[in-house]
């Protein structure tokens, strides 16, 4: 339970019906209260579902910007991870996020804040029917906790090895995604500071990204990214049609993200504001997919698709900060800068030999910071974000977990080794590692 | 919001609740009319993602079936025009379809029909409840105008330039989609002259296969598709797996596009009838699918997996005109007949030497006339369609659509050109227009 | 209709409404009875188009898993059975499965046992409102007979012809699966049995594993899979990345399929079990696919993709017959044994020459049997399932299935032949057979 709609739905139900009178209009707040609970889980399911695709989307993604010796070691990775994010927000993520509900859940005590379900056919005399099932709620927030892991397998691909990488994963799911995702969603201290993050440009998108950067910092480029005489050398991606199938997945997946953090679909009001956050959402993506095209027709006379995949990835992170509140024409200007930002920041970080194969830090970090920054040129949907407070959530969300992700990794660095051998990258990490193509019938290049 | 469904919701609500009396059944109304504005809202919102679904679908089938030497530009293309889609029918193409709404929401006057949302957190009794939010409208509505245009991509692939392409795309998405679409949907002419086409057999598929078949004559076909002696040289599409990942994407998004045109899912006669066309769709996809398979065994001695994908699509197209009232038997009979016309207009085409590089004419155009006419096997949902209503209809659309189309795509090759030149042609436009491979490490035949 | 939830819905609704009186009270049932109608029906729509799209898991993952030159036919088979069974259960299956509604509602009488749809625009005053559309219900259902025939795919890929394949997936979808599903969701004799498979364990996925394993016994493996002196010649998939796509697929339709065998959400308590199966059934995919990477890299030293895959698919077939009862550990437990079955079972059946191109008997056959077993861990939902009752219905589905499989298969191979010829193979089917490459441009290996 994110902290932003704590509405008092029987006070709705009532209005709803007002003027009514006796019995008759109690048992009809009743059944309000029951068809906004039936609604509202319905969101999370239907929201929880498209966001769980988003890892199919990241796989998929990550699959065709890679090189093909690192296919397999890709898609490995990016299963395994959404496992143990599955695993790891049960066993401790959820309980550390909301701690009210693992107190009165939990069962294996102050160890594990293990979830818990509600009992099967729950009685609605004793439920709170105010929100929405716990499975539901418990199915949507998961797949956030998800969402951060993937970001950081496609900066960090083809060099890293498979189990310090599932290591780091253990770690982000079960402690630091959830930490920091408590501090304002969980109603802890960044929401009471005044941070307005609707859907989590910050809390999942700049904290998935920072991730990214310690590891990347950490691991170092892939051999032979940077001569020594400056020159950036390309690895093109060995497959852009899985590229942009991942995107679309992105894209499709998205609807969920932004629209199930409305957390409520259960009265007039909600579900418009759900229908504002679709419109808006689909906006932003597509100005930053087309801010990206012009821009790099403009810059190198080429358009460039994987700029534009990128563009319409960074559009959709920039509007998650706050896809309610703005315009469909403002939407579009957050969404278009956006898209500028990565085609401005993939070459400044290869300036700095910072190695990011699928560009994720632009896309999540960058424009994820931009995303939360233009909350304040609506105010956000509460109408009171204000720049201090944005700046102030941002700057906390990525020191905590730009930093504990860097003493993650040094650790594992400094114990099971972190990095593949220079053959084995060299090799490829699929016939190396896994001694397994992904295309093995296929001449490579 | 198409004209077919203006039920006045509150009357519906009433007889739903009769006899009951005074406070209690005001109240109840009210709340009848809540829930079916959320449910119809709802209707939309995931009709919308699934129809959004089929940008990926067509980008999927048409990736798969031009050269590999050619992918990188189709998935350029198909991800741009989507975004263009999105911008433009925002614009002005919302606000052309449906007058009524832009002139009141329009905030650039009569120059832009820009299309306006309704505020964060409506105030139902300041709303008209009887319908939708305008914000799942116009996101449901947007995704049949970009479908349109991903149409064209298809047909003009191998061949035109991308931004000549696009250009069109423009117009196409903000102008003459819209104007035809008006027409029906927009409570215009058509509507009242009675023609009937729920879904757009012929507003959309047949329309976007006029606008593909004016750029294939304009265009001109692909070097060394047709020898001189009059031989048809076949060009097999490089990734027949993505070909039907994206015709099995196109089938599911086609739920959305049929089952959402009941646009109401408020009362149990409209779910039923949004059932009602799930089943019928479905069938018809099945049937021409396995028409095209039997047709092309016997023809052929051998199944042909291209033909079977576009009798599925032209089962579904055929469907789409009126997808409610068939019997599932009609609706195999309308489903399979449209996966014969595939496989009897695909090699007319190239008779005729008009090079549709994806087969979008035969699936979208001919199967589109066809699903039209059959409208009136049933007379329609409505009971009223006439065979020359519906001709009517099918000509004024296509008129109006092929006409602009072709002035728009011969003024485009008087001015900025339309076609890559030969020795662009001939590397494939992936490096010599964009520098980007879409398989830069698997050798090519 | 499964016979699980035959919940007097009026009694529900009027609970939920006491204590209220008179007309106001009347017409407060009568509306929430609608509302249930059209959740339910709302629950079947979602749901049967996520089981659908599990038809493009199916084909994105044998085609990922079969070597390239038999790629284009493993997609025509899979595309072309999912028509088949469209037409077969509208045909026969469904009115063998729920003999009670064909009765009433099939126009050839006791030939064929047609489906219809209700009336377009039903009239609630002559419907029953206590369930959910008769359009829905079909839709939702015959997704889960053609899954049943997706699993046998796979099995007997790269050496059964097109046609006998085809003719078996007739008989499989109009009357092996419906006869053996209307055992227990039919309200036949194994459901007064006690036998208990919420969505599916054994009715689909041991009952298409069990003819998979028929045909793979008749048809004998591929030639050079097993060396004379016992040793298996691994033939590993062409492209892995398609593969992974088809089980991301496959476990978000697996949403659908177990949450829409909930049968209902109209209620609080129906729309909360729906959540826990989300949540379960999610937790037991992660499981299974963590299960299998721990194991083989235990095992092999090295982590398995393809068994990752396998395993979260296990997973998912194992909660599937009680995806509601378990808590989410339990689902843990249940998936993850899954996991360990396919890394156990994969092996044995090289061991008995029994060749399973994509692993689908230890996926569907192995863990549809554990999860059929597993439901005595909780009793399952309704809390009276018993060992006695679960194996009784195992062993009935499967020998019916296999037998009746066997017999079928043993006659097309003595009439029109069952297996490609030797040259016919080694060529590939896609050359020999159909005449067109799955990707002509790119080099074999």
């Amino acid at each position: 339970m994110k902290t932003k709609y704590l509405i008092p739905l029987a006070a709705v139900a009532t209005a709803a019906l007002l003027p009514s009178v006796g019995v008759a209009q109690e048992a009809g707040v009743e059944a309000a209260a029951h068809t906004s609970y039936i609604l509202t889980t319905l969101l999370f399911l239907v929201g929880g579902f498209l966001v769980f695709w988003m890892a199919a989307g990241f796989a998929m993604l990550e699959a065709g910007l890679v090189r093909s010796k690192n296919v397999t070691m890709q898609l490995t990775k990016n299963i395994s991870l959404f496992g143990i994010a599955a695993i790891m927000y049960w066993l401790v993520g959820f309980g550390i996020m909301y701690p009210a509900d693992w107190l009165i859940e939990g069962w294996l005590g102050p160890f594990f804040a293990v979830t818990a379900l509600e009992p099967v056919a729950l009685d609605p005399a004793e439920a709170s029917l105010d929100y929405a099932s716990a499975g539901s709620d418990f199915f949507f927030q998961l797949m956030f906790c998800a969402t951060t892991a993937s970001i950081v397998s496609g900066t960090l691909a083809e060099r890293i090895k498979l189990w310090p990488f599932l290591t780091f994963v253990v770690v982000l799911t079960g402690f630091i995604y959830p930490i920091e995702a408590s501090w304002q969603w969980g109603g802890g201290w960044l929401s009471e500071a005044g941070f307005s993050d609707f859907a989590g440009s910050t809390l999942v998108h700049a904290a998935g990204g920072a991730a990214a950067l310690a590891g990347a910092i950490v691991l170092g480029p892939r051999i032979g990214k940077y001569s020594k005489d400056g020159k950036v050398n390309p690895m093109p991606g060995s497959n852009l049609a899985l590229a942009t199938l991942g995107t679309f997945i992105l894209w499709l997946g998205w609807f969920g993200f932004n629209g199930g953090s409305q957390l409520a679909m259960g009265t007039v009001s909600d579900v418009a504001d759900v229908s504002r956050i679709f419109a808006n959402t689909n906006m932003a993506a597509a100005s930053g997919a087309i801010a990206a095209l012009i821009l790099t027709q403009l810059i190198y006379g080429k358009a460039d698709l994987t700029m534009v995949l990128n563009g319409a990835l960074a559009g959709l992170v920039s509007i998650t900060a706050e896809p309610l509140a703005p315009s469909l024409f403002l939407s579009l200007i957050i969404g278009a800068i956006g898209g500028l930002i990565v085609v401005f920041t993939v070459p400044l970080l290869d300036r700095l030999k910072i190695d990011d194969v699928v560009g994720a830090i632009p896309v999540h970090f960058f424009a994820g910071i931009w995303g939360t920054l233009a909350v304040v040129l609506t105010g956000g949907y509460h109408g009171e974000a204000t720049l201090g407070a944005q700046i102030l959530g941002i700057v906390a969300v990525i020191a905590f977990v730009f930093v504990s992700s860097l003493i993650v990794f040094y650790v594992l660095k400094a114990t099971i080794g972190l990095r593949a051998s220079e053959e084995d990258e060299i090799n490829g990490l699929d016939v190396s590692e896994l001694g397994m193509e992904a295309y093995p019938e296929f001449a490579k290049g």
